[in-house]
């Protein structure tokens, strides 16, 4: 069995091999960390059951851990904290180990990941594209398989920009839900603790720990009637200017949600996206000059200030009242127009961002790419929405990440949803005797699969009668020799597919076929033993045709 | 029958009868008003049922009603709306007349109903005193007994300081219950329409016509355990400077709802004070800037204007963003204060205000008087709360008035609650067969009375043995050659003294009977031609001993 030591160790390991020193402002010694990882193996030896014995766990930098500085990305804001974050402390006493406190931009302004004297940091998967922000460090110790789960914040879309940017999950809960005393304050009335994970499961479970009867009490959602779940997709020509492949992206999101059943409702993006620009360019962002003003004003000009979030916060000083007044009620009215839109839907399915900014383009026009990667998020903390951000396939060799947005206090009903897509059914390709009245197809059946289209191999293929029982074809790829054969494309719920596998005898074998249309599928071959000495029946064009030339027994 | 035509005559006859011409500001042609009338008249003689036909409705003067010019009681800011407010609609429609538009304190921005250039209103009861405000002309009209119910709002307790100065009842609703479109906004995440009437039946049946689906979704309050009401009441030290005679108001009015059983909780007021004090002290004052400042500034010394109102609004200008994010940070701080001091308690029993001052004091110290005025109105709309002001006696033959607040969405609630000072029970001195065990002592407890106490009578008093059955004693009151008679006190339902007193046989009567402490309650007395030639029976001190010592049959 794996220890909570064992773990910890390998994440010190995991740290020197990436080389990624600016993921962290406040890395604990090993032999701190080990000690607490030994304590947790003592009690889990003594009976106690931690529901995250050994988790290794990182904690953004303005999240408060007691005995580490809590510097919210600001040398000379520093303290040091006596007792851990509520937050914090109920993960720890859950058997999670804190490695140490992470990088983010300064006073959690910012979703690129570069606003920190600490340095920028880089992304997990292309070190000259953002790591995305504000939670920038937590996301990529995650990312990076350093830590298990790490703790961000989000009050405009820091805790899902970066898990999108980084290939993971982050959750954004409903507001209130996750006690935020101990963390540095953005804007307060917006500001969310969140979970960075690998799996829906493991940030769920985070998440669940970390709640509790909060100043704001817990309300059930209202309760949904029987059905399929509802899911509201704007059109593209509502999202703006993606990058490029990023549309083709969403809308393959979208499909994998249709076809596992949901049903998509239209939806008017417009006051989502009218609040989403109101955060910068209206009065809201004076409540970050409440939070840290003072100390900013104390400072001017100081090495430990990121230039870019002081001068944000400074600007917001003279905003007067009146306006933030004004703004209030334009959002509350523009909040209005985006309930009545969602309507009946169970959520909104959004792209996390509209593109992944390099550093070099971040550094040229450092306000003008961040107001850009909000676009889809800003709107979620002012609507008081909740937001689940998972990982939806890769872009051009990076990740691209949806969000699934709903109602407060419908986070576990998000997460559900989201699992549709973070274990997407798999289309399967068959052409034998899996094919519909075929004697295998009740296979197919049992796990819950369904028909999704009739069509054919793209004309590269040869088709053999192997020597099985019952008969079964052998699908073979060839090039420009070959020809084109029936096949009929079957959807399996992912649960399915294991027990679809555990039956599936030699020769037989899975692979990706290629289709009439040029895409590829999960498909039927075979073994390349099987077709020797088999008869080749590609000019049948069809295990059926070719079943029904045979001549009667 | 008395028609809607009959109504409307008798409210300009009463217009001209009590010559306040301050309290309007638009009042319609009594041609027009009795044409309105006369429709109402024929819908009802046609069939339709209109709960309200015939209810003379005044409007205050930030209250849209077609075809009368809005004017928030600035002359300059006049428009003419095409269309009414929805609440005044949904009177209309129910059968209500429109007298008019009433004077108020300009742009809703008062509690005192002196700050406008239509005048300043003066009490319905005394002229020297101030009507109270902002809804200082719809008050009185109702006060006058020139409508039956009026309009106002309240922001801060415009809806209710007038009701209690005026002696009528004030209902504020939750916030949002009532639409507040068409009424010009003083603080729009604040403002509610408010009804004036001079009994809760009315005003609750005003309310509930005007209710209606809203933006904000109608929430049941939380279901209640049975049991008593549960009144919070706050000790006399922590309500401040009071006007004299005002604290034992207070009391009695606690005293009298104890009586009708409900329990009395204590209650720590501080955070009602300071939350209080924040509404022109903080940056909440800048909201009302947002929505008339730049009409304001746009009219520098017109006439049409306040100037303690333009001095208001207008400094309020410059009232940062930052600050109005840290003073909404604190009142959700106090009001979770607030919350938890409540407790389980149904509603918070308050004086209306602290004092009445006359209308030269006000002018003495026009910012000082009208802060004093809202230290327990203040409050309520910054919690979101819900509140009924209603009359509690007078003092000094002036009205005293006390409100009951509860959570939003409770208004109801809060009605029936107010009830039970609006129809108090009745207390009364029983010496004869009403005395326990004696024949008649089942009346009272078929009403539901229950005995409160045990006394005698003040020294003054002669008893008798009258001819009656069963026997009966007759207690007369002589002065200073009377003796003292055993009494009980019992209390009475007020629904159930009526069939109390149609089931009082001659020569009884119910009067005013004086105690040994002093104090006056409502007792047996009797015809005077019914003692003569009766036995004189005073010596004996106790009906029950005067039957005791009488032979056995």
């Amino acid at each position: 069995m794996t220890t909570a030591v064992d773990r910890v160790r390998a994440a010190y390991a995991r740290i020197a091999q990436v080389d990624r020193p600016e993921v962290w402002i406040a890395l604990r010694p090993q032999a701190d960390t080990e000690s607490d990882a030994a304590a947790v193996d003592a009690k889990v030896a003594a009976g106690d059951r931690l529901p995250l014995a050994g988790t290794v766990l990182a904690v953004k930098g303005n999240i408060d851990v007691a005995g580490l500085p809590t510097t919210a990305g600001c040398p000379a804001y520093a303290y040091e904290p006596d007792t851990d974050a509520p937050a914090v402390a109920r993960l720890k006493a859950a058997g999670a180990v804190v490695l140490g406190t992470t990088n983010l931009d300064q006073f959690a302004t910012g979703l690129v990941g570069t606003r920190s004297p600490y340095g920028a940091v880089r992304n997990a998967l292309s070190p000259e594209h953002v790591s995305g922000g504000s939670s920038s460090g937590s996301a990529v110790a995650v990312a990076l398989g350093i830590a298990d789960i790490a703790l961000g914040t989000d009050t405009a879309g820091s805790g899902r920009v970066p898990a999108a940017f980084n290939g993971i999950v982050g959750l954004k809960p409903t507001f209130g839900l996750i006690p935020t005393e101990g963390v540095v304050p953005a804007c307060a009335s917006l500001d969310c603790v969140t979970v960075f994970a690998h799996t829906l499961a493991e940030a769920e479970q985070a998440m669940s720990l970390m709640a509790a009867p909060p100043g704001r009490a817990l309300s059930a959602p209202a309760p949904r009637d029987p059905g399929p779940w509802r899911i509201a997709v704007p059109e593209l020509g509502q999202l703006g200017r993606l990058d490029p492949g990023w549309a083709e992206a969403f809308e393959a999101a979208a499909q994998r949600i249709s076809d596992a059943g949901a049903e998509l409702l239209p939806v008017d993006l417009a006051p989502f996206t009218e609040a989403a620009a109101m955060l910068y360019e209206g009065a809201f962002v004076a409540e970050r000059y409440t939070a840290v003003g003072a100390f900013i004003d104390a400072h001017p000009g100081s090495p430990d200030l990121d230039p870019t979030v002081a001068g944000i916060i400074s600007r917001a000083k003279d905003i007067p009242a009146h306006q933030l007044y004004a703004d209030q009620q334009r959002l509350a009215s523009l909040r209005v127009r985006a309930l009545a839109t969602l309507g009946d839907a169970d959520a909104l399915l959004l792209p996390t961002a509209p593109g992944h900014p390099t550093l070099t383009e971040v550094a040229a026009d450092p306000l003008g790419v961040n107001a850009r990667l909000g676009r889809f998020t800003n709107s979620t903390n002012l609507f008081d929405l909740a937001a689940v951000a998972v990982p939806a396939g890769d872009v051009n060799g990076l990740p691209f990440g949806v969000m699934l947005i709903g109602p407060a206090f419908t986070d576990e009903r998000l997460v559900r949803i989201a699992g549709l897509l973070d274990n997407p059914p798999l289309r399967l390709a068959v052409i034998g005797a899996h094919l519909s009245g075929q004697p295998l197809n009740g296979q197919l059946l049992a796990v819950g699969a369904r028909l999704v289209r009739t069509t054919t191999t793209a004309r590269a293929y040869r088709l053999y009668a192997l020597d099985t029982l019952p008969p079964k074809p052998g699908l073979v790829r060839v090039g420009e020799d070959g020809g084109t054969i029936e096949a009929e494309v079957w959807q399996l719920p992912a649960e399915g597919l294991g027990v679809f596998l555990a039956a599936l005898p030699r020769p037989m074998a899975l692979g990706s076929v290629e289709l009439a249309d040029g895409s590829f599928v999960t498909g039927f071959l075979c073994e390349p033993q099987a077709v020797e000495g088999a008869r080749e029946i590609t000019s049948y064009g069809s295990w059926r045709a070719y079943l029904a030339a045979l001549p009667r027994p």
